[in-house]
């Protein structure tokens, strides 16, 4: 492999790919080119991003590029699994934006796909790993201070947006459903609080409010051990929120609780990261904001080295599974 | 019936007797006696703050007095029903702590004797009722500053005092089961909160992680109209919350949210009663410790009247019958 970690990028059809880029280039890795099809809206923003890096002609030129390394890919979702593979089989790893997969026969091909090449398909779950509250809440739970893990509590509210979304984001078949799509970050976090290798999921609900077939309220119920966790998602973040949402996580531990305000703390304090912590001993609110985001240098070092430290593969393919699981169930 | 209303108090084994009493003297109600079995933990704040009342010596000096008009009762969960159905036969109102009945035989016999003597059984689901925050919040829904509700989340930690609680406390056929119980009123306040008339219970759940027997973890998802509502219940609030416990409700309309942080904002602002209202226009955090609370009035007017202000009788039942009927689920 190249040193530094060179990245290709195909498929810039969601905003998070700003984020998952400068995330890898913070990492160290260096940029060498972009494809995406034609114009979506996300183009100016990133050109803007990202000048210096050229945009080739065709997915092609970089997954087969001898000298690129990773592939990330923000595509339409429902276009992520097969890129993802071709990549993989072009002998590169891949970093996909969330959903990673919207069906189990893309979920099959992938758990082949990586079987067969020994490359890594990692998904940028970004409401865990973009997220120093999540970082630092890992590290109250790992040092015991709020006990063992019995319940969580994970809100996800969405701006809709609806003036600057493109086709794909209406279409069930393209978007993967709430719970796939919105409900794949909520999952991972459960198991990631928890520490269980995986959850059952016990209730599943999709609901489309606004009558156009697009699914804007969600839930899931999980178990995984002694834990349970509850998950709401819906795309009904109101204008005047300074933020696109107010995601929530909530924590009861058997010693104390954990509240985490994610994004925004609604008319209290300015910033984001908020990490309310309760025990026997204290009550108080962190600033958690600078408690880093481990994430992306760990997958760096495992496309160096061969390892799993930034998320094992089949926790990925847990996930993933989980949140169609959970979508299916919805929709029966 | 007498002016002003009378009353007489039989059990007061749970403290919330204290804050039923004063808000009915504050609606105008005199105390003309009270009687409870033994001496429960309860006895010496309840004398510290009514120290003029006499306690007599069996519950039918109170029951059968032509001068008392309404019996409270904070007895022991499970004697609250007979304890209603008796006073009501001897024509008296009854205002009963929550939870009011634990078992169906008990809720048919209370609604047969509400049927057949005309009386008022009425619960007090403090919290909504004893809760400014929630009057407030009842207030903004009405005005339409949310738009139409589509889901809330409940969350409702209390306190273990394991220490002080009296035997019947960890009793389930004493203490209802943890829905039945505490669930009672997120049930209430679902329907409140969406205007509903009745609701169904999609999933319930209760555990008991201290191993005990006693249920110290529930989950509740309800279905009424177009709204969900979750609701979580535990007895794991930490030692160093300043509050018996970080009660939280979230609603989630078509065009805003509200948050209620009931009794602490923890790590944040002091005080009570604070709501978060997001909408179009305004993203404000205000203190509602000032927005009243209009039950106990209404009841005394619904008294007085035979009027069905405070809470129409058929509601009371119906949440009822939904608190056992999720009790039910959980257990099956």
């Amino acid at each position: 492999m190249t040193d530094p970690i060179r990245i290709g990028i195909v498929g810039i059809d969601h905003r998070h790919i700003y984020t998952m880029t400068q995330h890898m280039l913070d990492a160290g890795c260096v940029l060498a080119g972009w494809f995406t099809e034609g114009e979506p809206g996300t183009l100016d923003g990133f050109v803007e991003r990202f000048p210096d890096a050229p945009r080739v002609a065709a997915a092609e030129d970089l997954i087969d590029a001898p000298d690129i390394d990773l592939i990330l890919t923000a595509a339409v979702p429902s276009d992520r699994a097969a890129i993802s593979v071709r990549a993989m089989r072009a002998g590169k790893d891949v970093l996909s934006d969330k959903p990673g997969v919207l069906t189990r026969d893309d979920l099959a091909t992938l758990r082949t796909t990586v079987a067969e090449t020994g490359r890594i398909w990692a998904v940028d779950f970004s409401e865990r790993f973009e997220v120093p509250a999540m970082t630092r809440a890992l590290e109250l739970i790992a040092a015991g201070e709020i006990g063992e893990v019995i319940g969580t509590v994970g809100l996800g509210p969405h701006r809709l947006n609806a003036a600057t979304r493109p086709d794909w984001f209406w279409d069930r078949t393209r978007n993967g459903g709430i719970l796939a799509d919105i409900g794949s970050h909520q999952i991972d976090q459960f198991l990631a609080v928890t520490g269980e290798d995986s959850a059952e999921v016990i209730l599943a609900h999709a609901a489309c409010h606004r009558q156009n077939g697009f699914q804007d309220f969600g839930e899931i119920v999980l178990q995984a051990g002694k834990a349970r966790g509850f998950v709401r998602l819906d795309w009904y973040t109101p204008d005047a929120l300074p933020n696109w949402g107010d995601g929530r996580l909530f924590v009861t531990g058997t010693k104390g609780t954990l509240e985490l305000r994610k994004y925004v703390d609604p008319g209290g304090v300015p910033g984001t990261d908020h990490v309310i912590l309760v025990n026997g001993e204290v009550c108080r609110m962190e600033q958690a904001s600078e408690a880093g985001l481990p994430f992306f240098a760990a997958l760096a070092h495992d496309i160096r080295h061969r390892t799993e430290t930034a998320m094992p593969q089949e926790r990925v393919f847990t996930v993933c599974d989980l949140a169609l699981t959970a979508q299916e169930l919805a929709e029966c």
